[in-house]
Parts: structure tokens; C-alpha cells; sequence
């Protein structure tokens, strides 16, 4: 078999550990070939390949990033963009595909494997918010990056008696907030999924300086407070039209500040949550998943996405990959709200 | 209640989150006292206490080791044990015990519980060779360290064109070398569930040469080749009757030597495997087990165990954190094998 | 004899291991008594002192940040602050003070040394831009920060084609974005001293693109661009007056997407740059400048502060401690442009 | 003109990030041509060449190791050997070499250039002896490297209340023993350059037992106790002649547990410390070091050798990278043994 290969979508710890996975197996133990396509699915649609073999693959595995790179390149909103893909497959003599990405780049994979285009999905999500499977690759690689930075912040919060507020990735789930704030200590963990009361937070602020150790609060990119408690929507873009750096950490920062009394500075953390080398639990499971999915390719096994369940990669329909958001349970906010108080 | 704690056997980063949660919770929530025990088993044995509230754990989250001490101390062992046990706890007015531990550790819970002591476990092994649970903690930062040794060790393979062989903990159980090997790229993962064949460990260590890349072979302590391959034994032991450094590891990288023809050298990565500051995943899954543990105490749920299932931390009978090792299955072994041969 | 210490300024990465030398060699090699002032120049001002000895100092070495507080009080600007210090250094029966800051912090100290108080300095600047000493501790771990999340941005930057600005600290020398830059393989660096052209800036970046390998751009916080290129200056505060995030970097990849037509984003360090464990450069030369602060306080030699000179630690006047900054000289800067232009 | 690179020796961080400099300044600024030699001075003897210039160079600077191998080649003790070279160079169409290397590879750089082959030289030894600089480059890597793992070992010693033996490297200077020593809180730091007295060692041992702070020795691997403390010779060689793995750190844990009643553990840190990715310091030194080498080799400089004085990058002749090793001093050593009797 002749297959291909793409990553759509943001970038993601694991990604190139799929891909050489994919590749390896595939031709030491199927002697497949592979081609890849380039920047999601903008390859498959203008014709734009890359060869890949076990040489292109060597030494890829700690890698972030994608040596295919990616787009967010959607054929379903081109002119004639189905008939493209087909036709450039076609003429790639490509048998298969494996697609790797998010819920975009699933969803052009599930409607396309309808259309008769045979297709395997690899699940990629840095924000771990699919109820497909247990956790996504690139989601521990964010947590420890931000944990790592709530640990350096600690020292600074105690040396000047200063709240921190940290503000990682997550506009709809707050599970990189959850787990970094677990891991870091922090004071309040404030998430997307529950509207904060600025109040009670300077309120939990306010109980940690009397114990003498300065707060740090973490807070999801997509986290707001209750409704009627904040004022400042037009001053979050700037003139060209982009969200500004540090929107809601930057505004909580100043609303703990004044309620407080207490300095406050942010931090927003960013880019660096999701590039740069996976950890060993990223990348075993950006492999495993990777190996699964070569193995459903050459069973002929298409329309699935692989997934993680307990400790077994699965196969569930790729439609899985695409449906509601997996956001965090009130049951795993309470169980992390018994920190908020002391 | 007045709670008491205590850790047992050999040290694993996690140890102290799970006091911290423990105690943060059962006074936040509960209002409980707690008593720390010095040393595992000998604290309460011996009535060596210290104490333990929110003071105390205060920062130790990032913090590896225990900071209640540890010992492989066994009261079944010492006349009189259990009644020395029973009389200190009842001086202490202790009500329960939070007792932290592997398999010595928790077999002692097990039998105290049964004589009428107040007994909720937490599974420690920094092997994770536990049937009750899908990981533990420990074993994540484990893991990490040993790949980034590896991720080091690559770029002087390559150019020296040496073998490189790292011996990594795991007496009983290789899921330590399985998942470093896996997530370095190593070219060889070598187990003690599966004795080896140095003679094809050195055709996988000649082919990787011959691709212009230089072998990483993983190799668990307890591992060991095919039988009568390996005469060494009466070398093993120093004069002080000690396991000599570098046993199977330094062994198998000189019979590559021979064998291939190619310069090789040994690492023994040993203690820094499990000392220091533990990974997000250990810090997030040792606060929830202690958590879910006070939870236990506070319910009179007595004589059981967490254990990690999936997503979720779930409460089992203590009894099975000292039954049969869960070692690395077959399948798993197999799907690591495809990267050896190429 | 029975000397107080104190850290003033910002927090950086090393004032717990001069703490710790100090207290150390003074008790071990003098027999010298300690005390320590909380929150820099408040301390003595205020009477605010906390105990300080072997115990005290035991563990601090790794942990940044300083388990005696800062602040930027300065006794010079408050009514009979000079008296009151006094006041309070004899009623703590000090004789000698070690005081460890920046040009704020060592601007007091010379002055109260010229009225009488004995006074030994200790340099802190994580911005490295003090003329006296070759290097200042704290500088080394922000420079290794900052490397590796620029280390982390080149795989996002590769994969989805797009420019990322990194903005580091720095108002008013770019030593932090010269090394981090240096050391991350940057495409363009930028700095306070030298006003940059942007549309060079955008020829640069474009001339990366070309070569298929995405660029980073390295902005310290005090960097500007030519006259008349930036009229921003109004949004650059928020409605609380504070710098808004993001100021030059954010502007500085609007303007680049707009010239360049590829995307940009921003990534601000901030905080995470002068915070946690620090380098092993920075703990050794900050074990060593408490060293020889402690043998100057015994030689009764105040009025000196510590500084590196090639592998020396020397003592210099005082005063050279708030002399001109030490800013990037042209020549660092030309050694570093050779690297922009492809 | 055509100028060639090779690197000897053993491997160090920062030997890449040296390559690329030269390159990138060497095209970018002077329009000169490259070929790399492979394997030190195996490649020039016997042809061994590689394609040298701005693309081969891309992405290499974070890289540990060396993209063009490295030997201990040396064609001084070959037949012919400086024949072949400079036929080699001539048939190359090489008008002068960069050599990087330690001791042995600027050795015979020195014959070659007094031979009338022009050639530069930049130093590398992982254990910082050369007297001719402050600093080489991989010594900053290796130092935080071997604290790194210090760090972690501080809490496992603590737990079990045992006493950690730290081997690092350092056959003939302790430079890295005593700066990692140093800056991870050692309690003894022995070095090849002093015999230590092992009933010495045991007892400052035994005092850091009792302020219960369980003690790290590091210790070089070329240290050794006092004349006739030690009678293992004959064991420290494997039956294939190899060094044992724990040689020195094994026998001293030995002796440190008979001496005080306490349990000792050895760890060797070994190749993991001069493999894997530069600090920032390093890659910086290495940057600087291989821009000045280019325009030694652009200004016809040639005999002569880099070397970091104070801030500034020098050139001296190439026989300084040859002569005494640079030992630490005995005042360097005194200013850590403050620190051992408590």
C-alpha cells in the first residue's frame, strides 16, 4: 500500500512521534510506502508532498513541532476541494490515508472517509477536551510547562508579597488550568467552564497573605468572571483586530490588586505551552497511537480514530473525535477547590 | 479524628503531594488532627512522631523524598510488634492510619487492618508493577529522567559511533525501560519478563550502524540473558558482598564490544531516578490519591486502597497492593519490537 | 561580632545562596552571629528582623526568590529614616550590615556607609548591567530561561510558518536578549541601546521565510523602534495605568504580520524570567561573592562590594555598584548581526 | 576561500553551535567556502569529508555532539600520516583548517601549522583544565548536569537517612567536582588534585548526620585516598580490562558506610554528562569562540588558538591549548571546605 500522511491544526508535543511511528512500523513490518502531505489539508488538496521514509523520520521523535507542517486549510469551504483531494491521491497513488489533528482536521476526515476516501484519524488536542479518550497527546508536555513556570513564580509571589496570576491555554476547557494548578500549588484554579466571583477570589487571596505565603492563581485563557463583574470588553483588541496579550489574567491581576491591596502581576504563558520537546508520556502515547493506527490501516479499518482508554489504545469511530467538548466535571473543580481556602 | 501518616520503602517523588492533600483536605474539609510517623513502620513501633498540619506541608508539593522519613522496618518481624503498634497508637489517641507504601508497606496495612487497626493505603511503586491500578506515582518522573538521559546520550552515540548502554531500574518488571526505551528512541529495550539473546541484541546493535546511527540499548537492572550465556556471576558482588555497579548493563556493553566490533559504554542511571521533584502527572495523581484517601478515613471506609482507573481514582480492597507483580505483557513487548530491528 | 543581613530590589535567582555562604563561613570560620532583616531596607528601618543561622539557612541554596523579602523602601526618602535605622541596628547590637541589591539597594548602602554604618555590599542585577564586575548572579538562569522557551518557539514557528516574538526583559540593557538570542539561534535581536528600523527588521524576517525556517525575534522590554516608526504610545497603559503586556513585542509582530504577510505572534516571558532554581553558574558565583562578603565584614573592609573580574572575586568601592549602566557595546552587538541576515 | 572543519576528541556540548559559527560568519561575511572533515584528524588523513555550509549547519546549534564525528585519531603516529593530509587538504583545494579539539587534537594542530599547514584552533575539554582560558565550553553543561542530579539525590538521602556518593567526571582536575559540588550544596568535594583522608571524609559525614541532613560526597573520578587507605586496585579492571563502573565513588560508599554505621549508595553520572543539549553559557562561549576562529582564519592569524579572558575573546598561540593542565587551586578548594564540617 501507498499511504499518506498529514497533521492539521495547531502544533502539538507528540506529533512527529506519530509520524515516525506510522512510518516505521508500516514499512518494517508491512513494507508500506508513505508519502507526505503538507500543512494539513492544504496538501492533499493543491498536490503539496514531501517524501517520507525511514530517513526522513530519524531522530524526529523528540521534536515538537510537525516536519510535515500544518494549516487549518478546510477543502469543505474550496470550490471543488473534494474532487481535488481525490484527484491529487489519485495521482499520488495514494491507498490511505492517516490523518492527525483536532477536531477541524477529524471532521474533514470523517466526511471525507464517507465520501469514499480511505481514512484513519489520530486524535490531537493540546487542550485534552475529547471524550473519545482518556487524555491527548501534547496535553502532559503544557502541564508540565506551566507547572515548571508556577514553580518558578512561587519564589518571586513570597520575595515581594505579591499575587501572581498565571493565565495558560484553554478557551473552552480548563483542564491545562486544573491539572498546572493542581501540580503547582496554586492558590485558585479559575476555568472556563464555571464564572468566577472576583470577590470570593480576593477573598482566597487575601486568607493566603495572612498565612504568609503569597498566592498564585491560575486561570484559563477562556475563563470569565460572573456576569456584570467585568466591563473592559472593548479594550481587549488592539487596533488591528487581535485579542490582546494577557486579557483576562491581565484584568484579574488588576481587580486583585485593587481589592487587595496586595501588587499583582501577570504572566501569560502562551506559545511556549505547546512547542518544543514532548514528555516521555506524550511521547508513548503519540507512538502508540501511531503504531494502532498503521495497524488499522493495513486491516482496512478505516473510519476509525485511535484513543486511549486506561491503558489500552482502541479504535472508536472517527466521528468521535469531532462531537461535544470533554470539559472538566464539577466533581474534579470541587475535589481541586479544597485548596482554594487555606 | 486524629489521623496518623507515615511513608514506607524506598523513596518516589509524589510522596510528600500525598501528605499535602491528605492533610490540606482533612483539615479543610473534615477538621481532622493528624500525627506524622517517623521512618514507615517504625514510627508508630517505636513512637517516634512528629508533627503534621498545615504548617508542615506547607510547600512540599514540588518537593521529592518524604519528609516524614522512611524505613523498611516490619513490626511481624519484632516480637511484640503489633502490641507496641497498638499501645502507641492508642497513647497518640490516633482514631486511623494513612499508611504510604509499596508492597512491604501495604502487606503490613493489610494485616494491621485485620487485627483492628484503622488502615487506608496508598500504593507507592516507582516500578509500577502494581495489578490494582494503571499507574502509580513515581513512575512518570521516573521515566522522564531516564529519557532525558537517553535524549543526552544519542547525540555522543552518534558521535562516537558507540553503543551506548543504559541500565535503568526494574528488578521484577521492565515498564520502566519499556516506556524510557520507547520514548528515547532506544534500539533495543531489554526486560526481566523476557530473557535475551545477546547474539540478536548484537545483529539489531550492527544494523543500526549500518543506517549511519548510533544504538541506544535500554536494559532494566533485572534483566538477563538466555541461559548459560552469561558466566559473570561470582564477578557481581564487591568484597562487601554489595551488587557491583554496572552489572548487567556493563556486561552486556562489553560483550557488544565484542560482538560488534564497535566501541561501547555503559551508564547506570541508579538513584537519580527517583529522587527529586516529581512530574505534573505524579504530583496530580499522588494529590489525588490523597485526597480520595482522607476521603476514605473520613467515611470509615477502612481496609482499602486507591487505585487509578482510567481517569478516575477509585477505592479497592488493600489486599491487592500485595498480590501478584504486574509485569509487562507480551503485546506490549511486541509493539516496542518493531523499532528494534531498524 | 553580630551582623544583620538584607536583600532589597527585585527578586533574582542566587540571593538565597549569598544568604547561605554568608551565614555559613560567619558562624563556621568566625563564629560570627547573625541577623536578618525582612523586606530590604524596611527591615532595619522598621525593626523587622527574623532569625538567622545554620538552621535557618539549611535547603535554601536551590530555592531562588529569598527567604528574607524585598522591597524597594528607601530610608532615604522617609523622614529621620537614617536615624531610625540606627536606632534599630543598636538596639539589635549589630555591628556590621551585609546588604544585597541593586543600584537602589547599594545607592543606600554607600550613603549610610559614609554616615557611619559598616557596611559590605553584595551586586544584584538579573539585567547584568553593572559596570563593576564581569557578571552579575541571577542574569545566567534568566538567559538559560528565556534560551529554552525560544528553544520550545522554533518548532511552532517551523511548523506553521509563522514569526514569533520573544520580548525579555531588559529596560534598559539588552544583555538577557543578546545571550538568549545567541543562544536560541534567533533570526533578529533587539535591543534598548540601538533603535531598530523596522522595516529592516521585516526584510530580515522575510529573508528567513525564504529559507524555509521560520524566525524568532528577540525584543528586550526597553527596545524602541526609529523615530516616528511607533505612535502606540497612548494604548500602551491600561486603564489602571499599569504597561500593558505585550507592549513593543505585541506591537512589534502586528507589525511585522502586516509587512511581511505571515503571521506573528508574541510571546512575553515576564515573570518566569527571574524566578525558581537557579543556574549552577549563578549558585557558585553566588556562594562566592558571600564568601568573600563575610571574610570583608571580618576584615572589617566595608565600604566594598563583591564583584567577578575573569575568575577572581574582588572587592571594589561601593559606589561602583550605582555608577553608569553597563550596556551592550556595539561591538557585542555587530559579533551577534552576522547571524541576522540568513 | 575553501577552508576546512574538524572536530577531535571526546564529545561536548557546544562543538556544533562552534561549526555553525564558523559557517554562518564564514559565508555571510567573508564568502568563503566549507568542507567538513570527518571523524577529527581520521578525516583529513584518509578523505573522509562532508558537505559543509549554511543549510548543513541549520538547526544544529541546540544539538549536543557533533554532526562531523569525532576520533582520537592521531596522524603523528601513523606512517605518512602528515603526507596524506596534506595531500588530502590539496586535493580538497583547502587553504587552511579550523580544528577543534582538546589537548591531543591541538597538539597536533600545532605540529601541522609548524609544518606550514594553516591552521586555527579552538579549545574543547569538557573538565575546563586549560590553562590558556577562563572557561571552556561543555564544562558549564557538565557542571549542571552533575547538580542537576545532586539535587534530586539531596531528597532520597534525606528519606533513608544515608549518605549519597556522587562520581563525576575528572580524571586529573576537579573542576567539575567542585563547581557542582558547590552549587548542589555538597557536604565534602574530593578532587584528584588533594588525596583525601577517607577517616576525614567519615567524619564530616557523621556531623552532617547529626543535624539530620543526610550528606552528598562528590567526588572526581580521578580522586584517591591517602596513600595506603586503599588496596582495590586489582579489582577496579573488568575481565575485558575495561575501568570499572564505580570505581573510586563505589569503594568510598563502601568505606563510608563500615566508618559510620550509616547506609551509602554510589551514583555515577558518566557519559550523561557530556552528551544532550549546551546551557546558554556554553552555547554562547562555543558561538563567540567560532566567530573569532573564522576571522583568525579571514585574517591570516594562523597558530593561533581562542580563549576567553575576563568578557573577551582572545586569540593565543596554539601551544598554550597544549601545555599544563590548569588544576584547581588550592585557595578555589579551601573556599568550598568551609562548608564541609556542617
Amino acid at each position: 500500500m501507498r499511504i499518506g500522511v498529514l497533521t492539521g491544526g495547531g502544533d502539538c508535543p507528540g506529533l512527529n512521534a506519530v509520524i515516525r511511528a506510522v512510518v516505521r512500523k508500516g514499512v518494517a513490518a508491512y513494507g508500506h510506502e508513505f508519502v507526505g502531505f503538507r500543512d494539513g489539508w492544504k496538501g492533499p488538496l493543491e498536490g503539496l508532498t514531501k517524501p517520507l521514509g525511514i530517513a526522513e523520520v530519524r531522530g524526529i521523535l523528540p521534536r515538537g513541532g510537525t516536519i510535515l507542517g500544518s494549516s487549518r486549510t478546510n477543502p469543505f469551504k474550496i470550490d471543488g476541494g473534494v474532487e481535488k483531494i481525490k484527484a491529487n491521491l489519485a495521482e499520488q497513488g495514494v491507498d490511505a490515508l492517516v490523518a492527525i489533528g483536532g477536531e477541524d482536521t477529524l471532521g474533514v476526515a470523517t466526511k471525507l472517509n464517507d465520501l469514499g476516501v480511505n481514512v484513519v484519524g489520530v486524535p490531537k488536542t493540546i487542550d485534552n477536551d475529547l471524550n473519545a479518550t482518556d487524555f491527548t497527546f501534547g496535553f502532559d508536555t503544557a502541564v508540565n510547562i506551566a507547572m515548571e513556570a508556577i514553580d518558578r513564580l512561587h519564589t518571586t509571589a513570597e520575595s515581594h508579597h505579591r499575587t501572581l496570576v498565571v493565565e495558560v491555554m484553554g478557551r473552552h476547557a480548563g483542564w491545562i488550568a486544573l491539572h498546572a494548578g493542581l501540580a503547582g500549588g496554586a492558590n485558585v484554579i479559575l476555568l472556563p467552564e464555571r464564572p468566577f466571583d472576583v470577590e470570593q477570589v480576593a477573598t482566597y487571596v487575601t486568607k493566603r497573605f495572612q498565612v504568609e505565603y503569597a498566592p498564585i492563581v491560575v486561570v484559563s485563557e477562556g475563563a470569565h468572571p460572573l456576569e456584570g463583574q467585568m466591563a473592559l470588553q472593548s479594550q481587549e483588541k488592539d487596533s488591528f483586530g487581535h485579542v490582546r496579550l494577557g486579557g483576562i489574567g491581565q484584568w484579574l491581576a488588576e481587580q486583585l490588586e485593587e481589592k487587595t491591596g496586595k501588587e499583582a502581576r501577570t504572566v501569560v504563558l502562551g506559545h511556549i505551552q505547546r512547542g518544543g520537546t514532548p514528555t516521555a508520556f506524550d511521547r508513548v502515547l503519540a507512538t502508540r497511537f501511531g503504531l494502532q493506527a498503521i495497524d488499522a490501516v493495513h486491516d482496512g479499518d478505516f473510519g476509525k480514530m485511535m484513543a486511549l482508554r486506561g491503558t489500552d489504545i482502541v479504535r472508536v469511530p472517527l466521528i468521535d473525535g469531532t462531537g461535544e467538548l470533554k470539559t472538566v466535571p464539577l466533581s474534579r473543580y470541587e475535589e481541586a477547590e479544597v485548596f482554594f481556602g487555606s
